[in-house]
Protein backbone atom coordinates (compact mmCIF):
# COMPACT_ATOMS: atom_id res chain seq x y z
CA UNK A 1 0.00 0.00 0.00
CA UNK A 2 1.30 3.78 -1.00
CA UNK A 3 2.45 5.27 2.31
CA UNK A 4 0.96 8.36 3.71
CA UNK A 5 4.21 10.39 2.67
CA UNK A 6 3.69 8.79 -0.92
CA UNK A 7 1.02 9.80 -1.31
CA UNK A 8 1.65 13.25 0.09
CA UNK A 9 4.26 13.73 -1.78
CA UNK A 10 2.65 12.52 -4.79
CA UNK A 11 -0.37 15.43 -4.66
CA UNK A 12 2.74 17.93 -3.17
CA UNK A 13 3.96 17.29 -7.16
CA UNK A 14 0.41 17.57 -8.64
CA UNK A 15 0.43 20.97 -6.89
CA UNK A 16 4.24 22.15 -8.32
CA UNK A 17 4.34 20.61 -11.66
CA UNK A 18 1.25 22.97 -12.11
CA UNK A 19 2.69 25.63 -11.35
CA UNK A 20 5.98 25.15 -13.29
CA UNK A 21 3.77 24.71 -16.00
CA UNK A 22 5.07 21.22 -16.54
CA UNK A 23 1.79 19.01 -17.98
CA UNK A 24 4.11 15.65 -18.39
CA UNK A 25 5.10 15.83 -14.92
CA UNK A 26 1.58 16.03 -13.64
CA UNK A 27 0.32 13.45 -16.41
CA UNK A 28 3.30 11.16 -15.26
CA UNK A 29 1.28 11.06 -11.50
CA UNK A 30 -1.58 9.14 -13.32
CA UNK A 31 -1.62 5.23 -13.87
CA UNK A 32 -2.80 4.62 -17.34
CA UNK A 33 -6.59 3.78 -16.76
CA UNK A 34 -6.63 6.78 -14.32
CA UNK A 35 -9.99 9.20 -14.53
CA UNK A 36 -10.77 12.40 -13.35
CA UNK A 37 -14.12 13.65 -12.12
CA UNK A 38 -13.41 17.65 -11.95
CA UNK A 39 -15.55 19.16 -11.41
CA UNK A 40 -17.53 16.21 -9.79
CA UNK A 41 -20.99 16.18 -11.00
CA UNK A 42 -19.45 16.35 -14.90
CA UNK A 43 -18.32 14.00 -17.45
CA UNK A 44 -15.26 11.55 -16.23
CA UNK A 45 -11.97 12.49 -18.05
CA UNK A 46 -9.80 9.03 -19.23
CA UNK A 47 -6.60 8.53 -21.31
CA UNK A 48 -6.18 11.18 -23.97
CA UNK A 49 -8.96 13.54 -21.88
CA UNK A 50 -7.12 13.88 -18.88
CA UNK A 51 -3.50 15.01 -20.90
CA UNK A 52 -5.23 17.78 -23.13
CA UNK A 53 -7.20 18.53 -19.88
CA UNK A 54 -3.19 19.15 -18.10
CA UNK A 55 -2.19 20.98 -21.28
CA UNK A 56 -5.09 23.07 -20.99
CA UNK A 57 -4.40 24.03 -17.67
CA UNK A 58 -1.43 25.31 -18.49
CA UNK A 59 -1.83 27.19 -21.08
CA UNK A 60 -4.61 28.90 -18.79
CA UNK A 61 -1.68 29.54 -16.46
CA UNK A 62 -3.34 27.90 -13.85
CA UNK A 63 -2.10 28.22 -10.30
CA UNK A 64 -2.34 26.12 -6.97
CA UNK A 65 -1.60 27.58 -3.57
CA UNK A 66 -2.48 24.80 -0.86
CA UNK A 67 -4.69 26.47 1.73
CA UNK A 68 -3.99 23.56 4.48
CA UNK A 69 -1.52 20.97 5.10
CA UNK A 70 -2.03 17.83 2.36
CA UNK A 71 -4.16 15.01 4.34
CA UNK A 72 -3.61 11.29 3.99
CA UNK A 73 -5.90 8.46 5.09
CA UNK A 74 -6.05 4.84 6.46
CA UNK A 75 -6.35 3.56 3.27
CA UNK A 76 -5.13 4.72 -0.30
CA UNK A 77 -6.39 7.87 -0.22
CA UNK A 78 -4.99 11.63 0.18
CA UNK A 79 -6.82 14.82 -0.20
CA UNK A 80 -6.32 18.53 -0.42
CA UNK A 81 -8.01 21.87 -0.48
CA UNK A 82 -6.12 24.83 -2.11
CA UNK A 83 -7.32 27.77 -4.77
CA UNK A 84 -6.37 27.88 -8.01
CA UNK A 85 -5.75 31.14 -10.33
CA UNK A 86 -6.24 30.73 -14.01
CA UNK A 87 -6.97 32.67 -16.64
CA UNK A 88 -10.15 32.64 -18.96
CA UNK A 89 -11.05 34.38 -22.39
CA UNK A 90 -12.69 36.88 -20.07
CA UNK A 91 -10.21 37.62 -17.17
CA UNK A 92 -8.56 35.59 -14.49
CA UNK A 93 -10.74 33.80 -11.92
CA UNK A 94 -10.15 32.41 -7.83
CA UNK A 95 -11.73 28.91 -7.67
CA UNK A 96 -12.12 27.40 -4.05
CA UNK A 97 -11.14 24.40 -4.80
CA UNK A 98 -10.31 20.45 -3.02
CA UNK A 99 -8.84 17.38 -4.48
CA UNK A 100 -9.34 13.99 -3.16
CA UNK A 101 -7.00 11.48 -4.96
CA UNK A 102 -7.03 7.42 -4.77
CA UNK A 103 -4.07 5.36 -5.25
CA UNK A 104 -2.67 2.29 -6.71
CA UNK A 105 -0.51 0.07 -4.94
CA UNK A 106 2.46 1.86 -7.08
CA UNK A 107 1.28 4.69 -5.71
CA UNK A 108 0.11 6.47 -9.05
CA UNK A 109 -3.28 8.25 -9.27
CA UNK A 110 -5.81 5.88 -10.20
CA UNK A 111 -9.13 8.44 -9.94
CA UNK A 112 -9.04 12.06 -8.92
CA UNK A 113 -12.23 13.77 -7.67
CA UNK A 114 -12.49 18.00 -7.32
CA UNK A 115 -15.22 19.32 -5.78
CA UNK A 116 -15.95 23.05 -6.37
CA UNK A 117 -19.35 24.33 -7.35
CA UNK A 118 -20.08 27.90 -9.68
CA UNK A 119 -20.08 29.46 -6.30
CA UNK A 120 -16.36 28.91 -5.88
CA UNK A 121 -15.52 31.03 -8.67
CA UNK A 122 -14.89 34.17 -8.92
CA UNK A 123 -13.72 36.95 -11.13
CA UNK A 124 -10.53 38.85 -10.44
CA UNK A 125 -10.29 40.67 -13.60
CA UNK A 126 -9.53 41.05 -17.14
CA UNK A 127 -6.87 39.05 -18.24
CA UNK A 128 -3.43 41.05 -18.04
CA UNK A 129 -5.11 43.11 -15.69
CA UNK A 130 -3.66 42.79 -11.56
CA UNK A 131 -5.96 41.18 -9.27
CA UNK B 1 -30.41 18.49 -6.54
CA UNK B 2 -29.77 19.69 -3.51
CA UNK B 3 -28.05 23.47 -4.01
CA UNK B 4 -24.97 24.59 -3.50
CA UNK B 5 -26.04 26.59 -0.68
CA UNK B 6 -27.98 23.75 0.82
CA UNK B 7 -25.23 21.05 0.96
CA UNK B 8 -22.77 24.14 2.38
CA UNK B 9 -25.23 25.04 4.92
CA UNK B 10 -25.33 21.09 5.94
CA UNK B 11 -21.66 20.74 6.59
CA UNK B 12 -21.05 23.94 8.44
CA UNK B 13 -24.48 22.67 10.66
CA UNK B 14 -22.17 19.55 10.91
CA UNK B 15 -19.48 22.08 12.00
CA UNK B 16 -22.07 23.92 14.33
CA UNK B 17 -23.44 21.30 16.59
CA UNK B 18 -20.50 19.41 17.26
CA UNK B 19 -19.01 22.10 18.57
CA UNK B 20 -22.23 22.84 20.25
CA UNK B 21 -21.92 18.76 21.45
CA UNK B 22 -25.11 18.55 19.75
CA UNK B 23 -25.14 15.29 18.81
CA UNK B 24 -28.99 14.90 17.81
CA UNK B 25 -28.29 17.87 15.57
CA UNK B 26 -25.44 16.19 13.34
CA UNK B 27 -27.48 13.15 13.23
CA UNK B 28 -30.17 14.60 12.14
CA UNK B 29 -28.47 15.46 9.27
CA UNK B 30 -27.85 12.12 7.87
CA UNK B 31 -30.24 9.72 5.69
CA UNK B 32 -31.36 6.63 7.64
CA UNK B 33 -29.52 4.49 4.95
CA UNK B 34 -26.56 6.74 5.27
CA UNK B 35 -22.68 5.34 5.28
CA UNK B 36 -19.81 6.70 7.41
CA UNK B 37 -16.00 5.94 6.08
CA UNK B 38 -13.78 8.38 8.81
CA UNK B 39 -10.85 7.65 8.57
CA UNK B 40 -11.55 6.62 5.06
CA UNK B 41 -9.61 2.99 4.75
CA UNK B 42 -11.38 2.02 7.89
CA UNK B 43 -14.80 -0.11 8.10
CA UNK B 44 -18.00 1.85 7.59
CA UNK B 45 -20.12 2.62 9.66
CA UNK B 46 -24.17 3.01 9.01
CA UNK B 47 -27.00 3.48 11.57
CA UNK B 48 -27.20 2.57 14.95
CA UNK B 49 -22.93 2.74 14.56
CA UNK B 50 -23.40 6.33 13.22
CA UNK B 51 -25.51 7.74 16.47
CA UNK B 52 -22.97 5.31 18.78
CA UNK B 53 -19.76 7.39 17.08
CA UNK B 54 -21.26 10.79 17.21
CA UNK B 55 -22.12 10.17 21.15
CA UNK B 56 -18.34 9.28 20.98
CA UNK B 57 -17.04 12.52 19.59
CA UNK B 58 -19.09 14.65 21.54
CA UNK B 59 -18.24 12.42 25.04
CA UNK B 60 -14.60 13.06 23.57
CA UNK B 61 -15.41 17.20 23.43
CA UNK B 62 -14.77 17.09 19.75
CA UNK B 63 -14.21 20.73 18.30
CA UNK B 64 -13.93 21.50 14.69
CA UNK B 65 -12.62 24.62 12.92
CA UNK B 66 -12.56 25.14 9.38
CA UNK B 67 -9.02 26.37 7.97
CA UNK B 68 -10.92 27.52 4.70
CA UNK B 69 -14.71 28.00 2.92
CA UNK B 70 -16.72 24.78 2.37
CA UNK B 71 -16.23 23.64 -1.23
CA UNK B 72 -19.32 22.21 -3.14
CA UNK B 73 -19.47 20.49 -6.93
CA UNK B 74 -21.18 20.05 -10.00
CA UNK B 75 -23.20 17.64 -8.21
CA UNK B 76 -24.65 15.94 -5.09
CA UNK B 77 -21.17 16.34 -2.31
CA UNK B 78 -19.64 18.90 -0.70
CA UNK B 79 -16.10 18.88 1.05
CA UNK B 80 -14.53 21.06 3.68
CA UNK B 81 -10.91 21.05 5.31
CA UNK B 82 -10.68 21.54 8.82
CA UNK B 83 -8.65 21.12 11.47
CA UNK B 84 -10.55 18.63 15.06
CA UNK B 85 -9.15 18.66 18.68
CA UNK B 86 -10.68 16.35 21.11
CA UNK B 87 -9.52 14.57 24.34
CA UNK B 88 -8.70 10.88 24.74
CA UNK B 89 -7.42 8.70 27.62
CA UNK B 90 -3.95 10.06 27.54
CA UNK B 91 -4.61 13.60 25.98
CA UNK B 92 -5.52 15.86 24.08
CA UNK B 93 -5.47 15.78 20.42
CA UNK B 94 -5.31 17.56 17.18
CA UNK B 95 -6.01 16.29 13.61
CA UNK B 96 -5.92 18.13 10.92
CA UNK B 97 -9.00 16.43 8.41
CA UNK B 98 -11.14 16.55 5.71
CA UNK B 99 -14.54 15.51 5.03
CA UNK B 100 -16.08 15.14 1.63
CA UNK B 101 -20.62 14.49 1.97
CA UNK B 102 -22.34 12.87 -0.60
CA UNK B 103 -26.21 14.25 -0.65
CA UNK B 104 -29.46 12.60 -1.74
CA UNK B 105 -32.60 14.99 -3.27
CA UNK B 106 -33.67 16.06 0.18
CA UNK B 107 -30.43 17.21 0.93
CA UNK B 108 -29.14 14.93 3.81
CA UNK B 109 -25.71 13.39 3.65
CA UNK B 110 -26.26 9.47 2.65
CA UNK B 111 -21.99 8.93 2.66
CA UNK B 112 -19.50 10.54 4.38
CA UNK B 113 -15.82 10.45 4.51
CA UNK B 114 -13.43 11.85 6.57
CA UNK B 115 -9.67 12.09 4.75
CA UNK B 116 -6.92 11.51 7.94
CA UNK B 117 -4.28 9.67 8.69
CA UNK B 118 -2.28 8.35 11.50
CA UNK B 119 0.51 11.26 10.82
CA UNK B 120 -2.36 13.90 10.77
CA UNK B 121 -2.81 13.59 14.04
CA UNK B 122 -0.34 14.82 17.09
CA UNK B 123 -1.01 14.86 20.75
CA UNK B 124 -0.91 18.41 22.26
CA UNK B 125 -0.71 17.34 25.90
CA UNK B 126 -2.55 15.54 28.78
CA UNK B 127 -6.21 15.54 29.08
CA UNK B 128 -6.60 19.00 31.57
CA UNK B 129 -4.02 20.81 30.31
CA UNK B 130 -3.63 23.68 28.12
CA UNK B 131 -2.22 22.76 24.33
Amino acid sequence: MPSEESMKRALQAYVDGLNARDADAVIALFADEAEIEDPVGTAVKRGSEIEAWFRGAVRAEAQLELVAPIRASHGKSAAMAFTVTSVRRDGRYLTNSLDVAHFDERGKIVRLEGYWGPQDRRRLGRAGESA
